[in-house]
């Protein structure tokens, strides 16, 4: 009989959302005339920007034609994708990235996993606390973890806490890790990272060799023009972090999936024998032997991204959101609580008054506000006493969940 | 500095698409003025279904609308294709599946290869030889092997050859296995199993406790109807076989991604000390958490490949692929080559004349006929000595190419 791989064993016992959606349900069901606001996911509500839109329908129409259809890409993605990336994503802040070092995916969840593939099973890992929880999961099931211990955190991993007393800016690790997951501006706790902070992270990874693994996929949400977007606008990056980037919360593709990793060439890495070897390559051929290219009509959509009616048009989304968490921001302050992030973030982080346990909130606020949030303490031990709620939803949504807020904590 | 998987060192030099692709540039950067048909990679020619072409506009409206845009899906696929895939697949051939035994993916080639993430690294693995050499390099990657031998044959592996002499057929391997790879029918040799042949493979699973990996990614080529499309249609299998399926060969969405995995819940594995778990929650944790579905308009046009118009528009596009696998393979055999393959599949595999090597065959095929094929030795030792010719091409380029042969081999 085959053996199973036992580390999923280690695993807790389900994913955070997939447990809101329980608790959610069975609130529904037994409400059922509840009108329940969900700002828990953080799933965009708007439609598609209408230059995605335009172009969707135009690849379609390439499909049906024998003269214009495409079969197989390229598993990197297309270069109209991948130039149009490197032009307007990097060129325009000054960065220097190559077209052939963009790898184009259907999710950044997908590609923070799979990136693990390539690594050997002896490193040293170090993540956020709170973090998003497919980092640490993933690593649990390529078992480079023990197993958890009774708040939740897994043998061997490095968890660099951050709390309201660091400004949710973990000290650089006196410790000498592999690998250090960095996610900015966060998710869940809606902090950014200064250029200072980074410049100090790109420097802890060249004196121990290190690679940072840099998710911005919330970096349209970073409207100060001090704070940096790509971990590349810090010099010598480029040896040493791979970047994850995403149109799910700019052009809204949660559910029309795309995104991209960034590999560049000069990243080393070793074999157990001290051989120094090329990063790259391996992730090429990862990606190339066990993906087959995102859609081309999916590409066509994320290109138009960054024609100047898409840029505009995901300008417009992205400050939707942001006036959303600022009212949201503004209502929680209004009634007393202690909020952080939802400025250059998507996300408000919210401490729970009283030192209340974030699930006990959780239900809380299901129950008295119908309002739908993440417990902190999903995200990670240190989350423990924090609530995230998430500025993706309508204007009247938003606004109907202050209200509800300001009644039954105001 | 990171450890890498020294696993990905011992793959061979490159995948083998991306070879025949280099060999094809450097023939058409020297002569170009040749006409280079390309009957090499399995990638189909003709236009996406009108059903399909349909279902995906409405989607990409739908997205373009407030009330109507979807976010986040499910991970494991709409409902409305999982069901579609139960009846149209499964039901209407008397095949008991449900529906949240199907997993919506983005394609096989990721499927075959993610599945190995929940199973141990001690297993006992089986591969037809020759073999789709995703099968055999992600398990490279998964360190499940030693290393290759000259011919391309990695420690540890069993490769069951398939030849002429067993009629493409292998034996059933007299020692335990645990995870055997079978395809039909067959990428690259174009054989089909008959019933008796999947009963006794479903009977050593059973009594040898082993699971099988069934690959029917071509089974809409299968217009006899006593050959089996599934793995199902043999009593017994659900308890010891995962299906992948494509809409690829099928629909034509090599370009526009999307298949799926049958896990069905009885299905056992075993941990280190002998305990008996089930795979089902296994692959639901591993989908969950590491990818996020495909995208909902790609969704809809898959959903559609199963209307009236759908099946029938589906129907015209295999039957013009499989007269093109019959005029290629009348062609060949007219020239006095002997071949196989071609009936109920879109490959025909070629018996290279006066025992030829396959990649001399391939050069002298690009060299005289500006043919591109595939070499059945990059599919694995057995496949030395034959030749793989793909029928996924314009009525026009076939009968070019059969002129062509004619004229350099007649």
């Amino acid at each position: 009989m085959p053996r199973i791989n036992e580390n999923y064993l280690k695993l807790k016992a389900g994913y955070l959302f997939p447990e809101i959606g329980r608790r959610v349900k069975s609130f529904v069901d037994a409400h059922p005339e509840a009108k329940v606001i969900r700002l828990g996911i953080g799933d965009v509500t708007e439609p598609l920007p209408p230059a995605c839109i335009a172009a969707m329908h135009a690849a379609v129409d390439e499909m049906a034609n024998r003269d214009t259809f495409r079969g197989y890409g390229p598993e990197q993605g297309y270069d109209f994708l991948r130039q149009a990336i490197v032009e307007h994503d990097y060129l325009e802040r000054g960065v220097n990235v190559a077209a052939d070092e963009i790898f184009v995916s259907d999710g950044s969840k997908c590609d923070t996993g799979n990136i693990l593939d390539i690594f050997g099973a002896d490193n040293r890992i170090a993540v956020q606390d709170p973090v998003y929880p497919v980092y640490v999961d993933t690593n649990v099931m390529a078992g480079h973890t023990g197993p958890a211990d009774e708040q939740g955190r897994f043998a061997k991993l490095v968890y660099l806490p951050c709390t309201a007393e660091n400004n949710f800016t973990p000290e650089i690790p006196a410790e000498k890790c592999d690998i250090v997951y960095l996610c900015y501006p966060n998710n869940p706790t809606g902090a950014v990272a200064s250029l200072e902070t980074l410049t100090r992270w790109v420097e802890y990874a060249k004196a121990n060799n290190a690679i940072l693994f840099y998710d911005a996929a919330y970096e349209a949400y970073v409207t100060d023009p001090v704070i940096p977007r790509s971990i590349y606008e810090i010099p010598g990056a480029r040896d040493v972090a791979i970047e994850f980037r995403s149109f799910s919360k700019n052009a809204g593709f949660t559910g029309t999936r795309c995104a991209f990793t960034v590999v560049p060439k000069p990243l080393m890495g070793t074999t157990s024998t001290g051989e120094r070897k090329e990063i790259y390559p391996l992730w090429m051929r990862r990606h190339t032997t066990k993906f087959n290219g995102v859609s081309y009509i999916i590409q066509r959509g994320a290109a138009a991204a960054y024609s100047d009616d898409g840029k505009q048009q995901i300008r417009e989304l992205v400050d939707f959101y942001l006036t959303n968490a600022r009212l949201l921001r503004r209502g929680l302050e209004d009634v007393g609580l202690t909020v952080y992030g939802g400025v250059n973030a998507p996300y408000i982080w919210i401490k729970t008054p009283d030192g209340v346990k974030s699930w006990d909130f959780f239900d809380q606020l299901l129950d008295r506000a119908h309002l739908v949030g993440t417990p902190g303490s999903g995200f990670g031990a240190a989350g423990e006493g924090y609530f995230r709620l998430s500025a993706f939803n309508s204007r009247e949504n938003i606004e109907e969940a202050v209200a509800r807020l300001q009644k039954v904590m105001g």
